[in-house]
């Protein structure tokens, strides 16, 4: 497979199946000096773990992190910072069923069409549990964004559940609910919807927003490292997620030029834009505005109904997966986004130092 | 910068600016075998050529390619082929008023605060221009495909234009408008719509639908070189691109777990699916259902309104950007997202052949 | 750093410091349905292992590999490889003097001149434990070229002990000798000498040649990442190398064309070649001879004479290191280029499968 | 192939045949703000440049180069810089007898192998003609240190011809000669041995040594692009090449430690070494003093006595290689070993801005 790690000077290769004996990350390209210990990782795992309320998988996991390189006396040395978290919940369980039939809208069909391998322990490789190693790396990014650019800020929520959107950002209400919706009324009314969902065996998508607050103008390599693709690629790797977008996004379909484009007036710390249709991203670079990109979760498809499907000697059947499972897998992708949004983050940091020239350009 | 090429083992790097002598493609990673001409070429760069109608920029560009490497006896050997396309209509004018001000909606701006370069002679490397450089790398990938996967089609056309949505997938009207929209009804609509925007110098967002046809199951790499999230990349890279999505896309999120999941039966020739809300992706390898992706365009910042902006020295002033403009970029975005699609799918079959092991998984 | 991997789709990434908790490498890339056990790994493993005799250093470690992902039930996935090896010796010792002080020819200052961190155990990160994890993943490549070219043999010792040459090739002396030297005679000779070298705290350099036997014709891509060129690089990276050749290698500078030039003759098996001054690679490709390198190893720089060298606070001082050293580093490095062999092999057979066309070329 | 790129942020992509219309170098990764024309990277081509003397090929070309895209009102922009150099004396004749036979000591056979492509005019992809690329992406790369490390330099000599070394490094001697030699002895000496050879039609190797004086201490990435890894495969890649070594280099096998390792003392402006057997590298990372590189290149297998060899069809036959070539290949690899050491310090520039820390470590 070979492809899995991501970043360009940052660079993460997460490792690990669902039901393994660990899963991790190698992070490679940590700047040296940044102060880090598996408390300030933890943290992350922790807003990610699974049984922390009725909303998310049952399973239970600690999700302790281990750190097994790369941090010398409390800060990083520079060299590859091994994160190892052990599996713990790997309930002996009878997989018979599961090992001969395909589960529909999972990818047990196309890891066996291309591995010929069926390693169906609950999805193996292609679990959502490899996004804890991701979540882990995360961490390490936060930290040192911290030490390059101490006012930035990343900050994820989730602003549609099903048919239900919510318009609203209020940051305060992030944490005081089990969606991390920006919405307390949002909040209320989702918990009884999600409630009808899990109670009928059922699931449902999500959106997520991510903001990068405080991101300094002049990050994104263009043509093909842009911030914007990168972002896109970065989100677009998490499981379930189908489709990414960027400021005014899918939107900007219907828009006119004059709806669209963000008009530019001076203020004296710099540049300030009548809106924010471009999502803090134009060509490419960073403007200095939030960065915001959003991304749609499809429901999980372990679902309590009936479907058909075939095994693998080719024989038509049906399948219910049962078992431990997310009604809105979306709710645990809000940490996931924001691992991303950090690693990406911090990669550009990185690989604006080594690209810019001897003047980078004034204004006023 | 040095980010300017894509792909794992089929590598485009594109080079160019849109006022420079010349632009174009080193493609490297073809296979050695591939039939070649420049006029296989040639007819992916005409579809994408300006002026062609009046609701494309009225730049006059031959826009003529030319092959300097790679080829040999009409074959290409293996070797980087280097696609050029010489630059005629540099049209010698004022740029002065732009040189100083920075256009809202382009990334004049955040070149100029990354580079403290202001190449104002049509964006520069911003510029769309660049994009016929992905046209011909593309036309050079879907020769190579041809040998690979000779039933693999690949087709694009535009779904909306503003408001204006449609449903339809008359593949064989693609051809029959300037829109490429697959719906002659639309086709009609839209003319007199667009009409109406370039007479009064506005602009118009878009969204691409690019389908591959008759790719294999087994096209992708996990976990960060997923075929969606190569995808992905590859669309959000274009100029104006603000959000992608594949299958049932942003829709997913409001989906049901039983809404979403494609049941799957066995037909003689392998699996079949009851629908395709994964746009033939599961896990991020590819079904060999359809490969669907679509792309949102923002409409194109250069317009005939006065908008408010800064100069270069930080005093507000405004700005009317007059000039050969596309009131629906959108249009040419088309054979765009084809060749990216083109480029990431012959990536792909190479790869899988670098990736496979001894056995492939067997359906029965 | 973010420059800890090496590989094109064989990608290997090590990790972890000498007297870190444990030490590793995520191998990534490694074809799915290849047989692969711990113990097919520590079989190599235990050839680098020191303390193994009087020859080598007298550190204490198993050195036991365990594998925490990539595989399931007993066979490769074709997901990362990770593989974790514990530190068991990290001694507790007073570090205070090394911790102050640079050793001459170690490169303690210049991890600290790059990047501030004085990881003075034990050398950290630049410390030659790292190639426990190169010969790990060595362990792995050896079992996937078994199932992709069963007859490719990679054998690998020691030809030049200071200023002792041999001339010899008797393969089947290599595993009779704690030096890996392929010559009764020279065995003898060098076991007198390092003997010697040994009791007075000494030192010396070795030459190390590793061959691939049985490698197919067409390994190689031109033109930056040649056989030879990945090679050279490979071994380059090994601690202490200061250089490489391939076949004639240096001698090459003082030959003719006549002497140089091996020639063609055509055997009912194929070409035959009238000898292999080329080392089996003519313009970066493999020939189907012998793949033939051979590396410089520099003496270590521990020894028991006091040198001259400066501290962290810039003062002039001398310094003895004593420790458990090697008088002979070139010893262990003879596994190390063996799995450095295997893993540049493998990586380009599987590359290899990703760039051909329709059809190679047949002679005859 | 899709390996024809080399560096990690200043990256160099060669395209070209020896007989095409056109070959060159797409330059990705320049800072932007150098001021760069083309006659500044034409001094280097012109140092290259076949048909100077009586030594070398007699084959005619201007070798001038065009710079297509990056450059704008005479400085770099930071996007790609296309550098192109067409063929002028692409001189028609027939090739007929080298279409059939496979050269012995060139790459015709193993090309031919890999890719069943047979370009026989003057080898094609594989002839050393493509290091006019090479020289010419080594002069952007030049300049570009200029802006980033004023007081580099970067000077390459031959110091071996055939049996005839000189240990005499008298800078000033290099440009008196047509071998490079800093020795006004031995190039009076080579001029009469290589004369012989060229009327006798045969041709001898070399060995080059280049050196980057005032290279600063931290550059290099270890622990797969270390300096020297990097250095090892840049000079590798080189057509003909057949070792490269560092500081003491191959001899480093048979010195002792004490012998070897480089003591330190501290003057006031900085580190100092009582020698240089390291070539200015420890651990991969430079530590300020010059960095020295070796490098041997084979004698061209194009010689007027008649060799065995095979034809395409398998029958055993003989050939003489007539034509325009060059009794020491090496003189004119001595430009080409100055442009890859100019490109990989300048990567190593770029890369190392983007992997510091907030602190380098200070001495005193």
């Amino acid at each position: 497979m070979s492809m899995n790690s991501f970043g360009h000077l940052f660079r993460v290769t997460t490792w690990g199946e669902s039901h393994g004996p660990a899963l991790g990350a190698t992070v490679d390209g940590c700047p040296p000096g940044v102060p880090l210990t598996p408390e300030m990782i933890q943290v992350w795992l922790d807003k990610r773990k699974p049984g922390q309320n009725k909303y998310t998988t049952q399973r239970r996991e600690a999700d302790e992190v281990r750190i097994l390189s790369g941090v010398f006396e409390g800060k990083t040395t520079g060299t590859p910072i091994q994160l190892m978290i052990e599996n713990t919940d790997q309930r002996s369980k009878d997989y018979g069923d599961i090992a001969e039939k395909f589960r529909p809208g999972h990818a047990d069909i196309t890891y066996w069409q291309k591995y010929g391998i069926r390693d169906y322990r609950g999805g193996g490789r292609s679990s959502a549990r490899e996004t804890a190693a991701r979540v882990a790396a995360g961490g390490v990014a936060r930290e040192a964004i911290k030490m390059l650019a101490p006012d930035l800020k990343i900050i994820g929520y989730m602003v549609q559940m099903g048919e239900h959107k919510t318009a609203k950002r209020d940051l305060d209400q992030i944490g005081q609910n089990p969606f991390w919706v920006p919405d307390a009324d949002a909040a209320e009314l989702w918990a009884t919807y999600l409630d009808g969902l899990r109670k009928s065996g059922s699931s449902v998508g999500a959106m997520i927003e991510i903001v990068a607050k405080g991101a300094p103008a002049g990050l994104g390599a263009p043509i093909y490292a842009k911030l914007d693709t990168d972002l896109a690629a970065a989100m677009m790797s998490i499981n379930a997620v189908k489709g990414v977008e960027i400021g005014a996004g899918m939107d900007a379909a219907m828009l006119t030029g004059e709806a669209n484009a963000d008009e530019i007036s001076m203020e004296p710390d710099g540049p300030v834009y009548s809106s924010n249709h471009a999502g803090g991203i134009l060509g490419g670079i960073s403007t200095g505005q939030d960065v915001v990109v959003r991304f749609a979760v499809k429901p999980t498809s372990s679902i309590l109904t009936t479907r058909k499907t075939i095994t693998k000697s080719g024989e038509d059947t049906e399948i219910i997966t049962k078992g431990r499972h997310d009604p809105c897998v979306g709710i645990r992708a809000v940490p996931v986004g924001e691992a991303m949004m950090a690693c990406v983050i911090l990669d550009h940091l990185l690989l604006h130092r080594g690209q810019i020239g001897a003047n980078r350009g004034q204004i006023g």
